[in-house]
């Protein structure tokens, strides 16, 4: 949470953080501001002292509903700069020495984060070393401050997350609803003009419903048919069209309208029948789900979890990226992710290298496991939402079956 | 253009470019992958080479797409890396020296692009210096390799944005019709419940069109009533209601969904009536840009229109950004932008600092004069884009009229 900041800022010796970027898709921006709409903005917080957000001056009415102390750009000149200096870079530099050193000051170790310009930030750091040679500035690669404080959701956080995916779910039902108003001809979903149903014309629909429920859907749903629902990135062919008894992966992650909390889910399908062998493995993929769910504790390594969809897979004779670190068939991803402003976020559920997460309480996660087959022309993944409460207690945010088979009318 | 690159690389000495982040919302990622719809990938390109894309193992499909050279990340064995270093910041360093030595080598100035985690960028680029001294990395803070290519757009690229301004502007008459299709009670506009219709009301309805016609709006549309139409950056507040007289800022920027090519216009528009100052200052915005789009030459120096807004405006009494930089009233910003992948890109219509950008020959831009006064409860903005051919022709992409008033039945 965000009160963790400061504690986090002491563990790895930093004296003060700058966030740079535009607020819009820069997930650490709209935390520390609260969603507040900016394009022009920096961040800047000493440890002990409130974050102060530095806005363009034509935004000051947004910047105000941030919450945190405010500065404009040209409180610091921002333009009489930009003019006297003429060179952009230049004045950048100058401009962001003058923040530093009143914000911070002339010496310490200053964080830097954000998602931005990395060749402009790559200039405009080699030149404030020149000029503010007491500064040390520090990039972390990994478990960041903001990774472990993102990790951990406070209530209303979690209130939103919840609600998006109460949201997802009656999406998805009323999908199933629409497939299920479709005619079958010739083994195809055809609609009222006769013409087969397609990818295109199913995420048209999913996309209004969506909006519809104030969401966006900035990482485009998957909805993927057949072969391509053995590709797990696969989002889906636009002129596929809907076959019984192929199966459907349908992934959904929209987020909060304006770049807010997401949700994730996942549920496979197959119209009208499922295929024996698909029916097999689509129940392995539920054990698996439920067996990992049950073993899960408070405070878990995370990864151990990835271990055990392992086993269980193994066991029934599929490979996994643990046996085979290249396959494309069988289990070939990681278990899950955290969730929250970012679609994929910590805890990591999975096991490569030294995954030291673990199932803090305050984290909501995804659980997500998957058989993929495209040489067979299928495949299937389930993805729930969990969160840990306070007390330890798992919750299934993911309010909605589990059924494989659609029945077409 | 792409074309350009490899002069451009020359010209600034850079013997190769890494693009690093995600492909969505990164636009440089986009430009180079033809909008495949992939999470994770690097593109690097040595000068006079094709460009090679290094892709996900599960992104193959999405990779191919893309028409560039691909690799996979497995081809690095990055996953065996990983598994091998444990910690994260480690392999990726092993992972991307790896990379660099095949297809870049190990002495060179490369260049470093792409919106992406500005700490994890810091943290990688600090390591691989030790890893790999010869090679520099080289931050363009300012008219970019890619500033530069971008602003020269092709035929299709054209064709593209002048076909989200068409949509765009058949979304413009709609909103005008929906609005007309309202009663109007004791001043304002009423829904057919009796409540009054709400600035919330029409952004729905509005990114109910965007979806419909395929587009998306990432950036959130200005409707800004009254004293927010005198803020250029305010979005609207959900509650405003609709007023007659009032002055309406529409500003609209919609996109290709998953991330394409961007349109952008401001309409200002008076329900019933305008009073005299509003209908007076709206002409003097309207005899600006017809005045300055009138005096525009091919490979003109964009900042000479900025110069030619404000000359305009002072003479009729406006205080400008020119006159008082910080000023609140009155002509408070530029004239207008690229626009492309990004919604704000080069030219850049503006006189501050040593903007030396022209309106070449392929430029697509914004010409967006404004008046703002928010003491007295009311701003206006006018905004079309222009398109410079190779004959030096200029073309209005925007075809729609430019009427205050919108008279209620």
């Amino acid at each position: 949470m965000k009160t963790d900041l400061d504690r986090l800022m002491a563990e790895r010796g930093l004296d003060a953080f700058i966030v740079l970027g535009r607020a819009h898709n820069n997930p650490i921006m709209y935390y520390l501001t609260n969603g507040a709409k900016l394009t022009v903005a920096e961040v800047v917080k000493r440890r002990g002292q409130p974050a102060v957000l530095i806005h363009g001056d034509m935004e000051r009415d947004e910047a105000a509903k941030s919450g945190l102390i405010t500065r404009s750009r040209n409180d610091y000149d921002f333009i009489g700069i930009l003019q006297q200096e003429g060179d952009r870079r230049k004045a950048m530099v100058r401009y962001f020495a003058k923040v530093i050193v009143d914000l911070i000051g002339v010496r310490g170790n200053v964080g830097v984060y954000g998602t931005a310009d990395v060749g402009a930030t790559l200039a405009l750091l080699t030149d404030l070393r020149q000029v503010l040679p007491g500064i040390e500035f520090v990039g972390e690669a990994d478990a960041s401050i903001f990774d472990i404080a993102m990790m951990t959701k406070d209530a209303n956080e979690v209130e939103r997350i919840r609600r998006v995916g109460q949201l997802t779910a009656e999406i998805v039902a009323e999908t199933v609803d629409f497939l299920r108003g479709h005619a079958v001809r010739d083994g195809k979903l055809v609609r009222r003009d006769g013409r087969p149903l397609t990818v295109g014309d199913v995420k048209r629909v999913i996309r209004r419903m969506i909006l519809e429920r104030g969401l966006e859907d900035p990482e485009e749903v998957i909805f993927a048919v057949g072969r391509d629902a053995g590709v797990p990135h696969s989002h889906g062919e636009e002129q596929d069209e809907l076959v019984l008894g192929k199966t459907i992966v349908y992934d959904i992650f929209p987020r909060e309208a304006g770049g807010g909390y997401f949700f994730d889910m996942t549920r496979t399908f197959c119209l009208g029948f499922a295929e024996p062998e698909v029916k097999a493995t689509y129940d392995d993929v539920r054990g698996c789900m439920e067996t990992v769910i049950a073993a899960m504790q408070p405070d878990g390594l995370a990864r151990q979890y990835q271990e055990l969809a392992c086993d269980y897979f193994e066991a029934r004779g599929h490979p996994t990226i643990r046996s085979d670190r290249t396959t494309l068939s069988g289990y070939v991803h990681s278990l899950g992710h955290g969730i929250g402003l970012q679609l994929h976020a910590r805890p990591s559920l999975s096991s490569i290298g030294t995954n030291e997460d673990r199932l803090v309480r305050g984290a909501v996660f995804t659980v997500e496991p998957g058989l993929y087959y495209p040489e067979r022309g299928f495949g299937v993944r389930i993805e729930d939402v969990l969160y840990v409460d306070e007390n330890g207690q798992f919750h299934n945010l993911t309010n909605y079956p589990k059924d494989l088979v659609i029945e077409m009318k």
